[in-house]
């Protein structure tokens, strides 16, 4: 029989034998740590622990345990390892979607899209190509509080894991946010810190920039900021017009984005304060 | 006989012909143009050439000859192509000297050094180890524009035709700067934008980036300013310690900036504005 | 009204003057020249030209009148700016398809794809889901031969410019090839030279390697041979499973394809030998 | 008082509870661990592991009490966290050379330099020059087997812990090799695979590649294979000659040696069979 396989993911602050403790405790289960990561972060001597086991796990009676044998205040999660669910959110740009759609109809996201939201309908008759339901949730007329309370309508259907900014062009609230803390992936046009304001890549192109990038990241108050999960660049130069430039960063955007999502939907990222630690 | 070369480099609005009557004039002096590049930026219409051509040459008449078919207001220099004279200026960091002096001793930099000019004293025993000059000129107890007047002084003696900042910590004045139209040259501790304000690895280390970057760049007016000659990156993890970040942004530092350098004295960027166009 | 905009490859023996005169025949012709770039190799003192002008012309008379002005033997071509007719070739692996099929989708290829056609039916349905053409040519049963003149006759009825082979994993034979000349662009698995024989990502990932490449180039007799076009890399640890090695091998095909295709269907991309010259 | 700190490195067969009974080890001596990493490699079902921890340690018997909880065939390292005391051979460029003098005299190497061996006496004023001894062993008029005798015979008074090839252009026979397993650094001109043979540089530039990269790795057998540890990349193209390509080479190659000694000397390099495993 095949047995199940869990991630279990710690955040707490550091102290002697946790480790020791940690696995002492999987271990006394008759369970098979199949991978291990710690990392101690010396500044606020925190520390941060991935693992993977197999075995049959009664889950809330391991959480007790394992809570057991960690400082108060410790983060923990455990999750058998599996597809996530997840809804994408977009506007009118199709690059990143388009890269999601198509590693999602041949099984290569670890997850599944279960819809995805469109504040326009540019990109629904492009959805639908993929078999995948695509709603419209126009913010014509609302306000963004109301515009926010038919969002989470569609969005609370599916109850996702996970919610794909895949180009959305809205700016979402403090309180949307706060009901999907970490849960939230955006993809930026930019590196952070970046050209602020409005038409960035006409500011890098007067700028004169030798590089193009990108950020994917958690998305935690602010559109813009929250902790980063991958930067990746482009080289350019002086023979890039505008256009050039846009077109580069839409590559980087979506290569970007693809792989921030395989390490969140494989558990691979933790988050603290506004950074991540990554077990890769 | 060997041949002299030269390189001849225009920036003008551009208009029909100008490939055509620039190269005539080279053809009918019985030039041998060796290579030619051309680049119109199309939001300003206008038109840069780099041409090197071999052959015994009046300079005098050879560039008013040039000008005659280029339109009102075009910038236009021509250089014999040789080693240039520089002068550097340092502070305490020694990786990009150290690199620049190796590769000096070497015969790799297509340039002299004539001197180093330092504003601390802790880099004059390794510069001399090169057998290059070391002048210590410091700036306890003067004003900006007494200092200033004293690097002037020491720059004077060696005419040099570029001064390269090689991690000199101090900002220049205006004035200063106005006296070296782009020809100093700066390497900057990471992408332009970026973090503004003291410890910048110390805020990158906060924000958690994942690559880490330099910025080769000519001075104009603000010390972190100015046209972009070369961006670099390497990446970084969450395992890197604001120790590890500054070490990394060093080695992208000295190789960023000797790349800026080859190509500054091969004669191959163009300063437009605030942008640079490099015929490499 | 507006003019047609002509693109100029001139690949010829370099002497004295080629630049001057040839800009001298569009210039007396009144077209504009919008870009204009050289390059003499001078090992072989072999001249390289690309110039794009605008305005109305005889195409066969301009082409006299250049090959009057150029030595003999002498390699030009003169093509209108239009977007290019193209047929992909593929077997069963859907990403660089995928990322291709969404690129045209939304007219970010510069290239119409007439057809796709694949040697297996795995990828039909997908291909229809963009609307686009897919021709079943099996393999199974035929000689070489017999298989390869199945192809042309679907492709004879498209008249492509190029054809595209989008991970098409058989082998075609030189007298294919020769039909196509500087006309096939293939997408290889790894840098060349690289991993012979089967299962290149099993040899690398059994030697260790820290970087995954691919190499976008045009096929002239070996399949895996030909001028390269683009290289490109993407690094990787020990922590890659082959799997692992093999996604990020297909995200880096796909990436490097889609810039050499775009890259070669601006007619920026010169052979010569087994070299490419590329006007970016 | 300041406490001692220790790096243990372990590979052995993957068998349950090997974490768990390891850091029990170190908890019950009073250690406290400072940083522990993991690795299985499922295809072997090997187990990995490297563990920092400071306190006052007998190390023979912590040695014998780790052996106690480990399967048979475990091999197993454990140093005190110290600068490594490392011998150069070089031949004649100076590019390697120059860039870890210079990391050596401002201490940022986390090694000592004991010397420099050359073959040949180029370098020889040049590694004087940074206060370092230097040993010229001329193979002229000797057998490989009197000329490494000569060379042990140097190595052995210094008793260096590294061996560093810094451009060591000379075949070291499997009988010295095998007296320092794992224990001799090599820079490589090229990725592996590569070009074989002689003027590598040629080679790429007649096949017109546009990535020149390099390869770090140990030294087992044959000169250019052994366990890879660090490679890298920087782009090229066409307008580069054979002489760009080998300055370009040397860049890439001076970073690459630079990024694996660090490693390497901070004790984060596991070498299995071909392979290398590197927590960093």
């Amino acid at each position: 029989m095949n047995q199940p396989t869990y991630v279990l993911l710690i955040d707490c602050p550091d102290r002697t034998g946790l480790v020791h403790n940690i696995t002492g405790v999987i271990y006394r289960q008759g369970l098979n740590i199949t991978a291990n990561q710690e990392f101690v972060e010396h500044e606020q001597e925190r520390f941060f622990m991935r693992t993977t086991f197999s075995g049959a796990v009664d889950e809330t009676l391991m959480l007790k345990k394992i809570r057991k044998v960690l400082p108060p205040g410790a983060w923990v999660r455990l999750t058998p390892k599996r597809r996530k669910k997840i809804v994408l959110l977009v506007t009118k740009e199709q690059h990143c979607l388009g890269d999601l759609l198509v590693r999602h109809q041949f099984d290569e996201l670890n997850a599944d899209i279960a819809a995805v939201i469109g504040n326009h309908d540019t990109l629904e008759k492009f959805t639908h190509q993929f078999g995948v339901n695509f709603h419209l949730v126009s913010h014509e007329g609302l306000s963004r509080e109301q515009h926010e309370a038919a969002l989470q309508e569609v969005i609370r259907r599916y109850h996702p894991e996970y919610l794909v900014l895949a180009k959305y062009m809205r700016i979402l609230s403090p309180e949307f946010v706060a009901q999907h803390p970490n849960r939230i992936v955006n993809i930026h046009h930019s590196f952070l810190p970046a050209f602020v304001g409005a038409s960035p890549y006409r500011q890098a192109y007067e700028r004169g920039v030798k590089i193009i990038g990108a950020t994917a990241h958690f998305v935690n108050n602010d559109l813009d900021e929250g902790p980063i999960i991958v930067q990746n660049v482009i080289p350019v130069d002086h023979t890039y017009s505008v256009r050039d430039m846009i077109q580069t960063g839409k590559d980087v955007e979506k290569i970007s984005l693809a792989r921030a999502l395989k390490m969140v939907f494989e558990d691979k990222v933790l988050v603290h304060g506004n950074k991540t630690i990554i077990f890769d």
